[in-house]
Order: structure tokens, then C-alpha cells, then sequence
């Protein structure tokens, strides 16, 4: 079983049943996480609704007679029947010899080919996302109420912006706008009237998943409480400081989630099987890819046949019963017997709203409101793993009607590392006179070196395609001598303080090359001066 | 305030309630997380007694009425009475000015000049360490779980040092045999039996906090329960793989924690205030740091004389009625009043060792066993701020009962950075066949590079300090063609594989000092052939 989503948990369970004492099989499963996620409840993370890590169960107790091998995996080779994993604690790969392969590793959020998206806009998939949002919230939160000097910072500071309006990305700016606004009181200093929370969606109305009407029902009630919507629109670019949405309105923003777009996952993308245009693995009604004997595929990452002639959609409902399918046709490949089709037609559908409201499509009835939600949290609740996560959930549930949010920002990466940025033009990407907290190395792009003196700027310098800067400031250990303005879409390596001096310090090749360039544009400088002067 | 722990939050919340109606004083406090740790039950928060986020309360809960900065203190500037502070989102310092001065900013566990101890051991002071600690003790167990044809690395995993005998490190010991052990029942191909956990202590007996009866006491406990003692001996350094004790004890481990030694925090240590030998600064009976008006220090950073002449303990206890009468002094200071000298004499002291059991000193009585843990979590959770905490805690204790422990392994660190690591002589920093998954830049200290050729071993270059090795692996893809082994203690730097191959690309200095450092090698390693053949 690759992946520990709801495909390859249910799989995994599934044969384990099937198992009973014969002990004829024997199961590995491989997931970059010790946990499974219960999808549905975790933008319920956001808002702190239900603890921390209420919304996952650990594998192991899901899976007590499996191998769980938690690990990335780094390649599946169908030939020889192997699936090797990423190194643990010694730079050891790991290969896994299989006999069936089910492949369940869903679908990522892809933001490649997005101007800024890949540096400045958060996905929202796993529990680490949920966290990582959560904690950065309460950190912008927090900046916010001291940073009471600099309107621009405060209003990028207070202002959220969710990209993508299906059940994911309406859950999540439904419980951020509940949360922010909840919170904002226990801040002195900070006006609820000051957030903002905007929900950007590419079509003219929100969850497609559902009928009109409820749409429309979300759409009303989102609004009262304060979501602004943007339809018709999609996310254009970002940089760390705004959003920009096609139709050029510039949002200022720090936070921007988006749950959109979905792409294959890279293993699947990288494995010679039979796929559809958008990259899902092709399967037969028992789930097998086609023309293969022994490799299956579920969940998101395939496309499953309906019983109607369509297509099987990428809900959990639907991901449960294919792993049921799939474990009993696979005991069938093995001991011999009928295998059995999939003709599972769905239940239903169901999106919370946050707040005791949420909408519904159930055995084809339309329900919205405080009943849905009722619906929601009942049918939910009965459907999460293990009778302990269950009290848990409920637990929290009860304990959240009485206390307040909680508001602990944890702090999740330790050091930042290299990362990447983006800029847009016109941007500064720092100022004359701020600290200098980390130098840039230009990957393409362009930009401009100005010094302010008194009412005067002066253009010092050009900056393009693999040329440093920034070092200045940092190397000095003073204030940043002038202000590097962006004239042409920039992406940029920033390498923060620290990193930079324990190289410079250690590797005198880089040290020298950082001299070098300094030395060069002191020159450029002091030429530039005596012309203007 | 400078500090969000007991001393700093106290003072704060006393000076909340002086404020009355009256609006003359204006409150400020510093912090660098938002929260305040109540630091009794963290050892809880290994073992998931409680809640990931029981143990702490937001600071802005606690202290409506107080200006809260969630920011690291740059500097203290006495003369100017201002303090600054780190800045936030832009790269701006923030200054805060103040009339009356509190210092409580505690000390810190410092591994300075303790060979490998920065690299390898982990602190256990606040929530990110806890959970830190907590999350790498569940990694470990995985992959011992995977890792069943290397048992060298099996028992590094599955040994857990603790060093330090006071109640802190003998909490953190408890609580982590009780976890450790409860949970190795989940993973198949996991031996309880295999794990090792061992206290490491520098006197003849643990807990010196409390009488030698309640200590002999303790030592029964925990050795009954499968904690190995070692008395008498010290941490003397440490690797990635191991633990070096005083004695020559060698204990192969990847899990190290240790809770001594204390220091004072570097904030304090660079003030110009009178400080005793250890660092602490020196305070008279009103909290005023000696010689000053309007600097006050408490807590764990200040040695406060104790009514009986002798010192005040760093107790919890202690710093809360120090920061009383810190706070009382500080507005008879401001509004005229008579001062009050502190005159606390403790009320006892008591320790958990996990598992429905504790030690106790209490109004001059002793008390151990199940009525002893009965006592601390009856106090400790009446003392707790809040009572919308105290019910959570109450119910995760309460579920507790019923339901398995938690093994959800958050991951906390994204990327790495650049780190430093620790080697001893004889120790493979890496083997011939492994990945290459970084390269090194050596500080101090040196290696040599040898291949094997069947069973010939071929030593093919020395390493010494300012030179880069494990290059080669990294840039060309490939596994590593030789094993690097340290002939003598040695700091390294440790760049990872994306970080080197990030730089290497963008910065062309640095790419070719690689490449000809890689010339070199492999004529010089041409060279070494040719003569050994």
C-alpha cells in the first residue's frame, strides 16, 4: 500500500480482515507520516475547535498486524517488483519487494508555473499545513497589535486571503474567519473592523460540488459574517507582501492559502502506466490499472468507473469503498475467487460552513443551515477511526462551548534554511535603513539599487540574473545602505544571516567572492556619486 | 517585564490588579513565545498525559490589561531606559521604553565548551523542546520498528540518556521510560525488552532537592519501572551516536537530553549590574537590583536574599511571591507607599516520578508514593492560571485513564539549514555505499578518507580543519566511493544535500572552489592507487 489517506488505510484494514489466522499475506504500508488524517475535520485545526491532534489517528493502532514503514518514498520500480524508501537516521535506502502494489497517494497541491505561488502561498493538505497556517496567524496576529506605527504592515498583517472555492478552501476561510475573528479581542489594540478575509473562487459561484441553491445559501451566509468573495477571479501571482488576482486588484497580504491546483502526485507522474490527460491512473471497475496483473490503484490519484458510465469523484465515501473493492479482489488474485465490481453511487455530500452551519446534498435531499451542521458533526463523528478519537473529538466539541479559542502559536520550523522569494515590481525588497537581515542571490529578474539623500534618489546600480546582494549590511553588521527596488517579476535565493556567516566564516572561496563584489561596488559607488554630484 | 515565565507574568498580573481604575501606570511585557509554560507538568507533554497545549496559557489571557511583545530581546540600554527588542514581519527594531525595570528572564541550559553537547543533546526547558523531545522519541521508534537487519543502529535507537538528577531531569526521565515503554506494545517487531532508558547524575544520589530517604525512595521507583542510574558520573561528550560519560562509559544512543548545566541568559550576563559568582544578579530584600532605583530582578536571574539569611530557591513558588512584592515595591515606588520586604519561606517541595507515583516535602513533612502524586496533582492543578485550563487538564487526565497514549509524530523542523555536528575519533562520519545526503566543512579536527578493496583497507587522504569532504557523492549522484573515519575530535559543518546543491547552481564561486577541490582529489586519489597497486 503506498499512502496513508483514507485509500490506503481502508485497504490496509480491509485485508487485514481478510487475513484472519491464516497468515497467508503479508502487508506493508508505506506513508510519510506515522498518522492518518481525517480530511474533513482538519480546517477544525485552524480555529483550534478540536485539539491540536484530535484529527489523526496514529497508523500503528489502525493498522496493528501491517508493517507501517514510515518513510518518503523514492521510487517504484514495477519491473522488478521493488519500492525503494527514502534514508532514516543512516543513508541507507530501503527497497520492499512486492507481490501486489497498491498505489493510493492521492493528489497534490501543485502551485508550480504560478508566479510567487511556489514561495509565498500555503497549501492546505495535511496536518502540518493545518498547523504551520494556524501558528502563522497567530503570528500575524500578534505582530499586528505591537506593530501600531506602520498602517501598510498592519493592514498586509490583517488581511487573509483563501484561493479556491470548493468544500476545501470554503471550510478553511470559513473557520479562519471564525477564528480571527474570535481571537481579535483578546488583543488589545486590534478592531475585528480592521480583518478582512477573502475567498477567491474561478467560476461565478462557490462549491461547484453542490447545487445552486446551496451554493447560494453558503455564499449569503459567508458573507454576513464577513468573508469578502471574489468570483470570476483566480490568484494571478503573489509575493510575500500581497496577493495579485487576475482583473489586477492587488491584495496587501502575509497570509494566502491556497487549496488549488491539484496535480498528479510526482511518483505517479514518474511511473510508465496507462493515465488520463490530467495524469490519473486508469483502472478497470476492480480497480486494477489496466493491462497491469498486479498493481491496483484508489482514491484521488485514479479514475475509478461509476456504476453510472461516469467517474467515480475524489471524495472519502467513495475512497473507502474502492479500498474495500480493491483488498477483496486482491485476496481473489491470491487465493483464488470471483472479484467483485465497484458500484458504489455516494451517499451524499457535506461542507461545514464553521459556526453551527453547513450544507448538504443527502440520499438527494438539500439541507443547509444549523440542521446540516447537526448532520455534519453527528455523521462525522460516527465515521471517524477508533471510539478514543471519537470521545476525544466530542470531548474538545463540549469543552469548546464553554471555553474561549485557544491562541498558542507554536513554533513549528526551527531555522528557515535557503528559501526562495518573489518579488513583483515595484516592490522593495528592503530599505534604506532597515536591518540587514539576509542577502538575496538573483535567479531571474531585475532590480534597482537607489539611495535616498534627502529629497533626492540616486540609481546606484542595476541588479540582474546571478548577481548577489544585500551582503553589505550583513557582512558590516550595519543598516542597509540603500534601498533594492524590483523592476522586472524577480525570483530570488534569501539566505538568511546566519547561514551566510557560518559559510563566509568557513569556506574562504565564498568569503573572497562576497569581498570581491563588495569591493566592486564600493568603486561603482563612489564613481556613481562623483557623476551625480 | 522582561520575561513570560512565573516571575514576569505574576509581576504583570499583580501590577494589572494595583492598576485598578486609576490608569497611571502602563504595563509592558516581553516575551519570545506568546505564551507562559507552567512548568511543573512539562514533563506531561512527553508522555501525552496531557494535552500537546495544556501545559501553556496565552499570555493575553492571562494579562488583558498588559502590552505584550511576542519579540526576542536585542539589547538592555540602562542608561537611555530603553529596551529594544528584535524585529517582527520588517526588518525594523522596535524600542521600548521604560520608567521601572523588571528583569525576570530565568537561565538557560548552556552546552558551551562541552565537546558535541550543543550539537547533540536537546534541552528540556519550554514547549518546543518538549515536543521536540517527544516527536524525535517517536521517530526513533519507527525506524527501529523498520530498521531490523542493523542492530547497531536498532539499540542507538532504542536508548534514551538522560543527564541531570534534579527534579527536572528525573521528570523528564520518568515520564519518558513511562511513554517509551507503553507505547513499543504498538509496533510490531518492538521488544519492550530492548529499550534502555538511563538517568545520568554527578552525586552519590538523585534529587538533591529533597532528603535522602525521599531520594533513596525515588531511585527504588524508577529502577523497579527499568530506569538504569548511573551515580557519580558525569555527561563528558557526546556524537550523533553516542553518549561519552565520565568513567569511559561509551553508551550508543540518538537520543540525548540533558537538563544541566544552567546559566545564566545571555541578556543578564551582559548587563552591567552587580552579579553574584554564578551570574545571578544581586537583589536586596525589596527585589532592587543593588545600587540601582529603578531596576528590579526576579526569578531564576536574581539571587534574593530568604528571610532565614540564607538564598531564595528557583522555585515556581518562590518567583510568584516575589513577583507580589516586586510589584507591590514598584508601585509604592511610583505613587509613594512604604516598601515590603520579601519574606517567603517555602511551603515544600515535590517532584513526579510519572506513573501514579511522586516524592513530597510538605510543611516539613515527607510524603512518597501514590498519596504523595495524589497531592502533586491535586496542587499543581489548582495552581494552574485559569480555570478553563485546569478543566482541560483535568479531562486529559480523566481520558487518560481510558484511552492508549499518543504517538503522532509532528514534524516540527522543515528544512534543516546548515547545521554543526560533533565526531569522535573512530566514529564513520559515512561509509563507502551510503547516499550522499551531505557534505561537510570541517572546523576542527580531523579524518582521514579510506576504501576498501575486498578486505583491504586503503587510506587514501587526511582531512584537517578548513577542508570540505563528501562533496563528490552529493555533486555527481552517486553513493559515496570511500568511508570517511575522524582520527580525532572534530567539529563539523553539515550542509545538506538541497542547500549545497542550491548554492552550487546559483553561485558560480562556489560551484567551481567544488569542482577543483574535486580535481584535486581525484588525482591525488589516482595517485594513492597507482602506488598501493
Amino acid at each position: 500500500m503506498l499512502g496513508g489517506g483514507f485509500a490506503g488505510v481502508y485497504a490496509a484494514q480491509s485485508l487485514e480482515k481478510a487475513l484472519g489466522r491464516k497468515g497467508d499475506l503479508e502487508i506493508a504500508l508505506i506513508s510519510k507520516e506515522n498518522y492518518f488524517v481525517f480530511q474533513p475535520m482538519l480546517p477544525e485545526v485552524i480555529s483550534g475547535t478540536i485539539g491540536l491532534t484530535d484529527t489523526v489517528s496514529p497508523l500503528r493502532r489502525l493498522l496493528p498486524r501491517t508493517d507501517v514503514h514510515v518513510r518518503e518514498i523514492e521510487s517504484i520500480d514495477l519491473a522488478r517488483k521493488v519500492v525503494m524508501t527514502s534514508p532514516g537516521f543512516r543513508p541507507h535506502a530501503h527497497a520492499i519487494a512486492y507481490d501486489h502494489l497498491v498505489i493510493a497517494l492521492g493528489n497534490v497541491t501543485d502551485f508550480r508555473g504560478l508566479r510567487g505561488l511556489p514561495e509565498h502561498a500555503m497549501p492546505f493538505k495535511n496536518l502540518a499545513d493545518a498547523l504551520h497556517l494556524r501558528s502563522h496567524v497567530i503570528r500575524a496576529l500578534e505582530e499586528a497589535a505591537i506593530e501600531d506605527d506602520d498602517p501598510e504592515l498592519r493592514r498586509q498583517l490583517l488581511t487573509f486571503v483563501v484561493a479556491g472555492g470548493g468544500f476545501s478552501g470554503v471550510e478553511v476561510a470559513a473557520e479562519l474567519n471564525d477564528f480571527v475573528r474570535r481571537v481579535a479581542r483578546s488583543y488589545r489594540g486590534l478592531d475585528a473592523k480592521e480583518i478582512r478575509v477573502i475567498l477567491v473562487h474561478s467560476q461565478d459561484r462557490i462549491l461547484p460540488e453542490v447545487t445552486e441553491k446551496l451554493a447560494r445559501f453558503a455564499q449569503k451566509i459567508l458573507t454576513r459574517r464577513g468573508v469578502e468573495i471574489r468570483l470570476d477571479t483566480r490568484l494571478e501571482a503573489a509575493t510575500g507582501e500581497e496577493a495579485v488576482l487576475t482583473g489586477g486588484e492587488h491584495i496587501p497580504t502575509r497570509t494566502l492559502v491556497s487549496t488549488v491546483p491539484s496535480s498528479p502526485h510526482p511518483l505517479v507522474e514518474a511511473l510508465d502506466l496507462p493515465k488520463t490527460k490530467n495524469g490519473r491512473l486508469v483502472v478497470d471497475r476492480f480497480l486494477r490499472v489496466e493491462g497491469q496483473g498486479d498493481v491496483w490503484a484508489l482514491g484521488d490519484c485514479a479514475q475509478v468507473p461509476a456504476p453510472d458510465g461516469g467517474v467515480s469523484p475524489p471524495t472519502a465515501q467513495h475512497a473507502i469503498r474502492q479500498a474495500k473493492s480493491a483488498a477483496h479482489n486482491i485476496v481473489a488474485a491470491i487465493r483464488g475467487g470471483e472479484p467483485k465490481s465497484f458500484d458504489f453511487k455516494g451517499l451524499g455530500k457535506m461542507g461545514s460552513l464553521g459556526h453551527r452551519s453547513a450544507v448538504a446534498e443527502i440520499f438527494g435531499f438539500n439541507v443547509s443551515g444549523f440542521f446540516a451542521w447537526w448532520l455534519w458533526r453527528t455523521i462525522y463523528l460516527t465515521k471517524m477511526p477508533g471510539w478514543g478519537r471519537r470521545l476525544k473529538v466530542a470531548t474538545s466539541w463540549t469543552l469548546d462551548l464553554l471555553l474561549p479559542p485557544e491562541l498558542i502559536e507554536l513554533k513549528l520550523a526551527g531555522s528557515m534554511g535557503v528559501t526562495q522569494e518573489h518579488f513583483e515590481p515595484g516592490q522593495e525588497i528592503f530599505c534604506q535603513g532597515d536591518l540587514g537581515d539576509r542577502m538575496y542571490v538573483v535567479l531571474s529578474g531585475t532590480a534597482e539599487v537607489v539611495r535616498r539623500e534627502g529629497n533626492r534618489e540616486i540609481v546606484l546600480a542595476e541588479i540582474g540574473s546571478g548577481e548577489y546582494f544585500g551582503e553589505m549590511a550583513l557582512l558590516n553588521q550595519t543598516t542597509r545602505g540603500a534601498t533594492v527596488r524590483c523592476t522586472s517579476p524577480m525570483n530570488a535565493l534569501s539566505l538568511p544571516k546566519r547561514e551566510v556567516g557560518v559559510l563566509a566564516a568557513h569556506v574562504p572561496e565564498l568569503r573572497k567572492s562576497l569581498d570581491d563584489v563588495m569591493t566592486r561596488r564600493a568603486r561603482a559607488n563612489a564613481r556613481t556619486r562623483a557623476g551625480a554630484a
